[in-house]
């Protein structure tokens, strides 16, 4: 998981509008692809000049157009002034920063989202922003750096005569959105195998790893609920919007997708319920090791010192000569035996003393 | 319980209606019944070819047929697209990590259960998934491997004159669902047996075990609740949608069911409310014990170490010849006991001092 | 408070409608006592043959029947086939470990509730449940033994003039409530004093079963909680409807019993509160008393052992003819009260060390 | 704090309406004062005899009847039967442990509050009931005992000119209320103070005082936030119902007073937060100061144990003369100073091992 | 963060409208300045005679009128007078301990405000109240001190053809929210940096002082969500009145603003989730030192304390002449090194068993 990010808004004091890129730079130059396609022909290409995708504004076939690399502050402005993509809007796009949103207004849709990604190497989640605009015949999307997470989608529309190629930008908006809470569901996996990997080291033995292993998981957890329960409002509310944009055939696949979501926040609640647990039998392992171990270290002491303090009294030097009374057992004939009989005689009772507690 | 599945989710990316079956595989080879009845006369046979039920999508009697396996998606397709089931119903159906969940459309219920099972061996709870799909004349259910549950019902369908054969699919539907919430309480006995020996273990003598013991209940109950909050939003629903498909004399039989399953909840919320207390308890005992330890070493240590050290101090050398400082005491008369005296009031004291403090 | 019900719900998988009894048999014959009454005269009678009670179905005026007793299920089911009950509020009577609940329909309501009652022997809080089915003009009340909360009511009825007999079975249903809250009161006065009994002990000398009995505690609330919530919910529907049953000027009466349960449960959510708090004063308790201990161990043990070891070293058998170097100080003129000024110089230091840091 | 009311309810079984006066007995002698004001003149008298205040009940200049004293049942009837105060209304005035609560009818509107006072001597919070029925042109208050909380307002009446005089009972109502919410404010400043004094104690020396005060804060702050949730919905409520009683220019400051109670209410919630916050980080304090002891014990332990082991070695009496393997080191010309060496050594390796492991 | 303020009131028993100062006096003399603009030209000016401002109550051009330092009563009446602004406003103006409020009237809008600093040397946030007072044609603004927050906006004010001079003062009321809402999140990305900090101390060497760092974050992030949520409630309010005095255009502005309040609420009770999860790591590593220290405690004194006990029996003085069985090892030809031999055994034996145990 990133650190809190040092900048939330880098802007205080500024103009709304005034775009400014907030975010790390994820890709050198920025990319623009264009899908225009309806049921009979497809296109696709690499857009070069963006005046190559103008005409997709007002033009019949549905066209998605795919924006990877926000940084290019420029780049943004020219499209949004074609595609007449509100200031703020525009800002949200840029500010890698915003909650999960949607936004509705008569003849488009706005709406941003977070992208979750379960990074390998590092073992944390990491996130990138999406924002789509969706009007009637187009849909623009931005995302940070390129993921490989729209692939089966772009070979859906590839293929002839698939769902994708039949419908509008609703369906497609749809399949983007299916595509991210898939993601999810991934990233959960990874995240349910470390908890399981945590819970063996638990149970077989703790170490103080384990007790990062679980913090950390935690605080994944958390970052996790933040983007997961924005995002299952956004699609609440896209299955309730009467919005001419989405058609009704439409709205029994958001509604699944709805679905998957709900599902999504059920499993981390309850993960985070298992964290909880987790955290609190490593603490009671971990008092009961102490236990243990003082066990161990009272049994030892309580036997040895009664029989260290008997030896001691007898190396004493107490002068038998200056007195009959001092120290006659020195010379008595069974002295020594006894005092070994008396020595197990103690210890003896002290181990009964500590079964009948129990204490081993 | 099972461990967190690997895979929620195995087709992240694939086109929506692609039917995998997710979940193990529990029987060799799917088995479907077929009940016909009405008041007069029933019918019940294993059906070999799918064509056998076809005629029951609208001939008149009441249909019910049972589908155990899930994992032939062939099966399911077939059926599916005979009964004109939704692709994404189907695709719940193959997806056993389904949450529970109700859709109604005009002419047909889709309904998505959890059946809960304690399993006496392992002496944990598991699930299998159970879909139903009831329109006004057949009834499909889906089960994952063969559970007698139902045989109490199949029973009172072969009596002439029971209720069951007098109503309809809608009653049918409740008998289902009754039978399945039926079982939650069978799960919770058992549940709560565990409880009642674990409380016995605690109070008794608390060991390792009885930590874990907690840990695992709580996830139990966990993953209990976590498939019936969700159970009672899909009865509640039943109960309040206005649809043909459920007769009026039916609600006041769900409204019941709709009441099991609040206390089912109840139980469960109050398990976890005991379940916590338990944890509480046990830390407080571990807590408890390591004082009793504790203090049985510091009195033992408390009273000897002084004592070691007198019988030390009369084990010197110093040689009594070299000055008359040196050690006089043991050449005195009265040395020897006048040193077992001082120990003995030193002692005394010591214990003294503890009794007061309460300490024994 | 009784052990988790071993069986909460005897019958899974039987039709339903089928009668059985659960629960303990807590009277040996059910008895069942009838009063008819109007404002100028009243009958009080026990029940010999059920006959007798049959035309209050349609005679005018008021009548109350009592049945104590619940396990002879033959006689619900004759009572149930004349009065018309519901089967499956006759099974609700039959299975006294359903939650409060009401039910309305045109020409009656169903009321269950849970009457609690402080054992004193025991010390617990044991339940049974009360069932009423009221019409216009006679009322039934269920219960599992004979109490004799309701008999200052009955002493009312006898009353010529008194307002039970002044109205209609809906004030006799007010009463039956009112009583039934007015015995929670007394529950949580019991309790009450048990909660300062318990902080008394808390903060004079906590032992072990001081542990226990807030643990207890905890689960009597638990479960006077359990019963409470849906009673309120019970009472608040019934200030709610709009029955023709319930007369308005007996309204005010019931919104006054509705204020009683807030109270209630707001008494048990406090209590809940303060039971929190005192395991949390008991468990720190615990560690003030530990970390005592282990301050004398500590100041004790670190005191003598250096002392100890002095007087081990002047304990040696270093041959001084050997060498002049072995142990030069045997023969030192102060040699030996040296020694004990070091010695004395150590434990003093020790001492001061230990003020310092506010041991002692 | 008080402790458990023993007694919430002293008359379980009792006919509503049977007037008993539930609470401590505070004053000795009811008295009842009178005020009659209208912007141009007032009137102010202790009453003698009820029938002075009769005519206020119909007379139009705004009078405000203020009752000190509740245990005097009769005068209560009196006062109930004169005003047709509803007998259920009546209880609630009686019974002092009622909570806040509000009624309103065409006519009138009763509430019941409670007032809370900083105790000096005991350093708790105590409450009394203050009872108010309205009209359009009557004010009956009822309070246990005599409080200077209301003189402020006394004066005002008196004062020529002032608000008070120029509006009507609404207005009357809204000052009464205002100065109780404005009395929480002074109890909560003391709690406040108290909480600074507590965490000072806590950052500079913890005691076992210091956790029981943080138990003491906890409850108060518990019986606080009971009496105030219900005071925010009284005075809610009153902001909202359209009653011909409470005129528009009223609202504006009733909504002023309920600001305050929502304040009340953040404030005690924090201080809530505050006080959870300290329990923990006393215990916290409490394991670290555990840590600190265990550490001393543990270096001084660790340091002399060896050692005094060694000199115990070179303590033996084997007889050289038996054997040359028999203790040669005692004979040998270095052996004193090389068994010093050794222990330093030792001694030294500790000391570096424990500062090499921070815990020095 | 201040301590609890010891006087959340001054005015308990006041009459409402006595306009009282409550706060710290921040300023020496309060400044009033005064922008007057509108598209074609703007005049600021810093208001010597109150007299000045007077004319902004009626003349079209939009004003904003901002008062620094609130402690000066008569000048806020003054204020108070002229712009009509209700007593209890003014009372809340003054009084600065106010929570966040909205207040709307037909022809006016009053919001008060937290602005949030944080404060670079105490390393604590501060709060101060912002109050406005919005007309259709000027605003007045209220500080306690002066902060330089607003200074970007005065700047594109005093820029010719920015949005804020084509707008009104809805739009300007807009500009003061965003300003104060933006430092909010300065002051988040502060206490994140100072999280991190605490964090890595956590990991790299807990101390006492990182329990207090915790337990002051806690505390600090207790006071910003007291201020976040009122805050959230006004700026969610403010988009959806439907006042006259927010123009459409002005409404999604608002909701920006309302957006950037909920990610500010999300963060903080994210932070909050993650101050408990480090408190629960410092506790658990404190657990786990101590257990450490207790290890090694145990396995040093487990190991010499049998040792030390057989050099003591060996340093016994029982006289060999008085009998044979008198020690006789003493006299053994390989007593000695047996005595070594046996004592090495008891170490190894002892450590393989801690090996064993897995405790070093």
């Amino acid at each position: 998981m990133p650190r809190r990010s040092r900048r939330t808004q880098k802007k205080a004091g500024a103009s709304p509008g005034t775009l400014v890129y907030i975010g790390e730079k994820k890709v050198d130059q920025p990319v623009v692809t264009l899908f225009v396609y309806n049921n009979e022909r497809y296109q696709e290409r690499q857009v070069e000049r963006l005046e190559e995708i103008y005409p997709c504004r007002t033009n019949p076939p549905t066209s998605w157009i795919n924006v990877t690399g926000l940084h290019d502050v420029r780049l943004l402005e020219e499209l949004g002034g074609h595609f007449k993509i509100h200031p703020l809007a525009l800002e949200d796009i840029a500010n890698t920063t915003q909650r999960p949103k949607l936004e509705e207004h008569g003849d488009h849709l706005f709406v941003v989202l977070k992208l979750l990604k379960y990074d390998e190497p590092s073992g944390g989640i990491t996130g990138q922003q999406v924002s789509i605009w969706m009007t009637s015949n187009y849909l623009l999307s931005f995302e940070e750096n390129h993921e490989d997470i729209f692939d089966p989608l772009r070979e859906r529309i590839r293929t002839a005569g698939s769902q994708v190629r039949r419908c509008g930008t609703d369906y497609l908006l749809y399949r983007l959105l299916d595509a991210v809470v898939d993601h999810y569901f991934l990233a959960l996996d990874k995240l349910g195998e470390r908890i399981d990997a945590v819970e063996d080291e638990l149970i077989e033995q703790p170490t103080k790893d384990t007790l990062r292993a679980i913090y950390s998981l935690k605080r994944e957890l958390l970052f996790l609920r933040k983007s997961t329960w924005p995002l299952r409002e956004v699609i609440s509310e896209l299955t309730r919007i009467e919005s001419p944009l989405i058609k009704d055939a439409t709205l029994v696949f958001l509604r699944d997708v709805y679905d998957h979501t709900v599902r999504v926040i059920e499993t981390i609640e309850s993960y985070r319920d298992v964290a909880a647990g987790m955290m609190d039998l490593y603490l009671s392992s971990l008092s009961h090791k102490m236990n243990e171990v003082i066990k161990v270290l009272t049994i030892i002491s309580t036997i040895f010192i009664p029989l260290t303090f008997l030896a001691g009294v007898y190396g004493m030097n107490f002068n038998p000569e200056a007195s009959p009374w001092n120290m006659p057992e020195l010379n008595w004939y069974w002295g020594y035996p006894a005092v070994w009989l008396v020595m197990a005689a103690i210890g003896g009772a002290m181990l009964f003393f500590f079964k009948k507690r129990g204490w081993f």
